[in-house]
């Protein structure tokens, strides 16, 4: 789906709208996931800057595109006129922040976009001299985390294609194979079943399960193993899937692993059934976070809840302590809550949830028991 | 190859001495290949602050590395204890960048790395309040710049490597097939000639050899066509090949383009010529940028001479107008001028080069005439 011109227009004109009810006065946004919900396309980050410049609402300037000499013959396929955007070239050893300067007016406060390198913010905070810098992605967040229609179906069409190959982890995950050989294979599978890459492919098993970030090993899967597979990636329109199993390699564990698995499913199930309209995203947390720490195994449970998704696989809103946001209808994020034993094992269940009008609905929806394979 | 703790603690050392030189105080780095250079592993970034926090020699604090707690299971095989860094962690929900505050001691001049997001570089700001940041990479590339003699064996492995898939362009570029279908092919030889990925395949055929960052499309490749490939990556080590060749398929081009194409010949080995100890970067650019221009082309050559590689594709130092830094031995980069004909076609000649004590070596050894295949 190439994102509709009327959409990008209104998705413009409401950034300029909500920087100016953030007091800021433009906003500078470099390639990536923001730029790409702006302009519609992605378009790789160099050393160079390129660079959107949108005025917030109020003032005169129309937005540009600052561009290296050099990329221009590649980004004349964005629709800038159609956007009413004008592209401002560069040379090799021109100073680009003067344009952005040139192209800025006066600004108070300018929001560089989250991603945005370091070299281009000191950059432009020498150029823009006394120009507060603030975070662009406040601005942008409140944009994205609403997700439309067409970016809820996006969504779903991911979450049905990891499901496709958590259905088929049996033909992966066997004794005798190492981490990375069901890796590489459920690679393949993410690939084949619709995405444009896998952008991470965790199987951690046995002790390697307790650790959340794990991602392959060499070590042998062994009968009698637990292992957590956390996999995703991105669509043809850059909407990500992610979506967590734990599986029971060779039969069924033994009572203490069932017994807490038990304690965490039933967090997972407790969490996403809390999920609705105004309710805040630290209360969905707590849901999770209370059911565990009831059983004994708060301190096991070693991260968030879960993090918004879309365009990046963690986005805004991030299900934490601390986040006071209500949820809203058209919000995407993870409930992966996992309990993890040091050296030993560990276990998470992970959902892509969407706020409804009145409740939660889950994008991911294979069996969410210790499946034994 | 592991990098040596000797050399990363020497690594550490001197980058502490040359931030003292350069007036900061601590040098902050997140994941990326300065984080690479100095602990001798990868770690991905993610929104969760990662930081290598270093201080300049003179200071107390001993290099910390701050950590969500989530992943320092994933970096317990980081040689920290023998390099003497305390691994810092950090629970969701926590401030990282008060850490960082707390490990920094009173630092008046702050380095932050030139790829760290803005998220961090804004994080850290507001929390080290009324501190001056300034970019880190200054003080890395003054290390990295200069490549001893294993970094310069590895470059010259990516060399060899992305020579031998030149080498075999004759089976992948053919009349009648599309841009995607030869880089694809591409692709699978950058891997299977030894480098992890394939970072960039470019096959610019016919008119979108003129756009020097085109990268594939479905044009299909016609007899006469001249075509432009720029390819390029990692080895496992992480030092990346980059090299281009300019075909003509099916046959001979016209008197036109081979004389534009004997212009081009000779800025680049004039400028790779041009290569040695104390000269300076723009000195190259202007070898190559004179001879273009002489013969008219001088609006066609859109971009620098070339840019540095090692970890990263483009890196110090610059080949380009501006830029007064003498070379010296150990630096390696890439001599590529080119010539774009707008709607038509373009041509690029792309060397590595790495300066030794009396001179320039080129890394990549394929014939440079305009090959037909």
């Amino acid at each position: 789906m190439s994102v509709p011109i009327d959409l990008l227009a209104d998705r413009l004109r409401r950034a300029s709208e909500e920087a100016a009810s953030q007091e800021l006065d433009l906003l500078v946004v470099t390639p990536g996931t923001d730029f790409r919900y702006l302009l519609g396309h992605e378009t790789s980050t160099h050393e160079r800057l390129t660079c959107l410049v949108l005025a917030a609402e109020g003032h005169r300037a129309p937005p540009a595109l600052v561009v290296p000499r050099l990329e221009a013959p590649g980004l004349a396929h964005l629709p800038l006129d159609k956007l009413g955007i004008e592209m401002v070239t560069w040379a090799d050893g021109e100073d680009p922040y003067l344009l952005v300067s040139d192209l800025a007016g006066v600004p108070k406060r300018v929001g560089v976009s989250d991603e945005m390198a370091a070299r281009h913010v000191l950059g432009l905070r020498d150029t823009l001299s006394g120009v507060e810098q603030a975070l662009a992605g406040t601005v942008l967040s409140a944009l994205r985390m609403r997700k439309d229609a067409a970016e809820v179906a996006e969504l779903r069409a991911a979450g049905e294609a990891i499901d496709r190959v958590h259905a088929r982890m049996g033909e992966f995950l066997r004794p005798g194979r190492t981490e990375a050989e069901v890796g590489a294979d459920i690679a393949d599978a993410i690939v084949a079943e619709g995405h444009t890459g896998a952008a991470f492919v965790i199987v951690g098993s046995g002790p390697n399960g307790a650790s959340p970030h794990h991602d392959l090993s060499d070590r042998v899967i062994e009968p009698g193993d637990v292992v957590v597979i956390d996999i995703g990636g991105p669509l043809p329109t850059g909407y990500n899937s992610d979506c967590t199993r734990t599986y029971a390699v060779g039969g069924e564990p033994d009572a203490e692993i069932r017994r807490a698995y038990a304690v965490l499913q039933e967090a997972q199930e407790a969490a996403c059934r809390a999920v609705r309209p105004g309710v805040t995203a630290e209360s969905v947390d707590a849901v999770a976070r209370e059911i565990i720490t009831a059983a004994g195994f708060g301190e096991r449970f070693l991260h968030r809840t879960g993090h918004g998704i879309g365009l990046d696989v963690h986005e805004d809103p991030y299900i934490v302590g601390g986040n006071d946001l209500e949820l809203a209808p058209g919000m995407a994020f993870s409930v992966e809550p996992g309990i993890y034993l040091d050296g030993s094992w560990g276990a998470r269940i992970e959902d892509i949830m969407v706020v409804t009008e009145d409740g939660g609905q889950r994008l991911n929806n294979r069996p969410r028991d210790l499946v034994v394979l």
